[in-house]
Formats: C-alpha cells, structure tokens, sequence
C-alpha cells in the first residue's frame, strides 16, 4: 500500500480503534451507574487462596454496598440499622482499598454516625453478574463477599481530591446532586475484615494485609 | 378442522405451551441463583407513589438482601454488623411480602441474632438490571431501595413449609447445602419499613399498608 493510502487508512481507522479502547470505561462510568456492566468487562477473580488479594477484588468491582450503623432514630433506636450507599475506592483498575461514600446530613445513616461512627460495610460479587454466571448462590461462599468493621469519617482535604475522584469517575451523576443536601466525602477507616469466598468459615484478614495488595 | 386433525394438532402445540409458561420461572429459579435474571423478565415497577406497593415489589424481585444485627463478636462487641444473605418472600408472582431465610448457627449473623433478634434489612433495585438500565445511581432513590426493621425469628412448621418452598424455588442450591450446618427456616418480623423510590426523603409504609397490596 503507498504511503498516503496507509496514511488514510489509519486515519480512518484511528476514531474506530479510539472508541475500542474508550469502550470499557464508558461502559463503566457513563451509560450505566459505574458498575463494571458486563461480565465481559470484570476482571477475573483472584486466586481463592489469596484472602486479601479477593478482598480487594471484591471491594474494587462494587460500586455500592450495605452499611450497618446503630439507629438514633427514636421508632428504632439502638436497633441496628441498614442502609444501601453508593461508593468507590478508586477509578477502575485503580482501587486503592479504601470505600469512599459521598454522604449527606439528611440520610438517616448520616445521622445515626453522627452519634455513634461505627459501621460495618457488606459487599457482594452478586452485585456483579460473576455469581450468576457462575450458578453461585448469593449465600453461597463461592458467591464471594466481604464484611468490612470500622468507622466513618469525613474525609480530610489532603485526601478529598482523590476521593472526589473516585466516586465521580464511578457515579459521574453524583455531580449533579442538589447542594442543597450538603454532601461530603468520607471514608470507612477499616478496623476489621471477614471474607467469604470458599467453604469452612470467614476468613479474617488484617487491614495491613488488604492494603499491601498491589495487584492493580 | 377435523375433530381428530384438532385434537392432534393440540397434543403436538402443547408441550411448547408449557415450555413458553414455565420458562420465565425457569430463568430464575434455575440457571442462575433464583433472580429475575434479564432486564426482560423483571416485572415493570408499580407506580412510585404507590410506597406499599413498590416496597413489596422490591421485596418479591430481590432474592438476597443485607441484614444489620449487633454483633456479638469479641473484636467488634456491640457495634452494628451486616452480612448477605438469601431471602425469598414467596415463588415467582406469589409473594407475600414476608423475608424468609434459611440460616445455620454457624454464621456470624445467627450467633448475633441469638444475643438479640433485633435487625434491619435492605434491599434494593440495584441488585436487579433495573437502575442500570434506567441510568439510575445505586444511592439515587430513583433506584427504588427499602430498610425493613423487625426481629428475626424461626419460622414455625404451619408456616414452615411455604417458607421453605418460597427459598428451595428461588435458590435451588439451598436444597443441597450440608445438613452437618443445622439449616433452619427464619423469618424477618416487619415492625418498620422506609422506602426510598423518590426525592424528598423516605416514605414511610406501615406493616399493615404493605402487606394489605393485593397486587400479586
């Protein structure tokens, strides 16, 4: 082929090649709420045997998850409470373990940290097709999840940015939410960890374990 | 036509109508783990401002759920805990609003629920295609999502077996899990129910408006 055909060619081509490669990210973050929305495009499990290695997996690929705080609410009070909270800990493929929330003062859950910051996060491959596609029952260990004990906190300026970040590239719709409900950023500082991924009970995995992991 | 030719034609045309009305049922109950597995066989959600009813609907399509307790764990005594577990309220179109589960006394939930029934569940349309498909946000309360407060307790042998057939419908694994765990059929006793499916905050649906919805 001359060189000016070559020439048009890759120009032609280039916008399509372009668009491959933009794809997978696209998929994420802009059509649908940042999940990695087609099992084509997660990643594939960890070992099993590599508790914090799937630990972070699973943290990394869910883009919300259930929190657990203690109740202030008077119908309810002390009881424990559960609510579902969008979250990201990093852009895709560039997790860095931590679940970022974008919280306002009128969840109720915002409330009940207020008064008492311990919380325990649950996050599920169900939430991905993984499960599905693998016949794996959500209760089944094989369904791989993880239960992450700590506190919640704001998020300090140093971090903000990344954390900022992170949720938006994942839940770019967050930055149209109403300023009127006061949102900030915070973080579950991670005290304790329990992995499900495989029969014979939680495994427990220390925080300095999870966030040495340095497979991304 | 013929009598006979008819009546031929009918003994030939119905095994594919049988295969036509059993599929839907089969696509969750089977291949998967029990869920409305495409975007195609999901229900289309009752109107928004009808709380009762959505809240039942998110329910009956969810077939797994988080579930705060109090944990009962040295390292993490008193504070709230949430872990995932399974949970059908009735086969396919037949719920009755009522989260069964079927728990063991090895999970940590159960050993928590043994210190204090008090609990809270949710669940939420962003464990369906729904908020995906629609370009909802996990944590938009267009992505309809409901906390349901209550106390978990063992489900007796009158109601027993329709909780049981309720779960081994939509997680046909259950059936085969290891008899050496002690299985038992529990049963979320609904005392609060918020919902989320709209701005301005969450509605609050009584027990008795929720399980009044005839729609099923």
């Amino acid at each position: 082929m001359a060189g000016p055909a070559r020439a048009l060619l890759a120009a032609l081509l280039a916008p399509v090649l372009v668009a491959l490669l933009v794809a997978p990210a696209w998929g994420r973050g802009g059509k649908g709420h940042g999940d990695w929305d087609t099992g084509a495009l997660l990643p594939p499990l960890p070992p099993r045997e590599d508790a914090a290695r799937v630990a972070r997996f699973v943290t990394h690929v869910c883009d919300w998850g259930a929190l657990a705080t203690i109740s202030t609410q008077e119908a309810v009070l002390g009881q424990p409470f559960a609510d579902v909270l969008s979250l990201s800990d990093g852009p895709p493929g560039a997790g860095s373990g931590v679940p970022y929330f974008y919280l306002s003062p009128l969840q109720q859950s915002v409330g009940n940290l207020q008064a008492n910051p311990g919380a325990t996060l649950t996050m599920s491959l169900a939430q991905t097709d993984f499960c599905r596609k693998h016949g794996f029952d959500p209760q089944s260990p094989l369904c791989a999840h993880i239960i992450l004990a700590g506190t919640v906190t704001k998020v300090n300026e140093t971090e903000g940015d990344f954390a900022k970040q992170s949720l938006f590239t994942r839940h770019p719709e967050m930055k149209t939410w109403p300023s009127s409900h006061n949102w900030f950023v915070a973080k579950l500082n991670i005290t304790n960890i329990w992995l499900l991924d495989y029969f014979g009970g939680p495994k427990i995995v220390t925080p300095e374990e999870y966030y040495n992991v340095t497979f991304q």
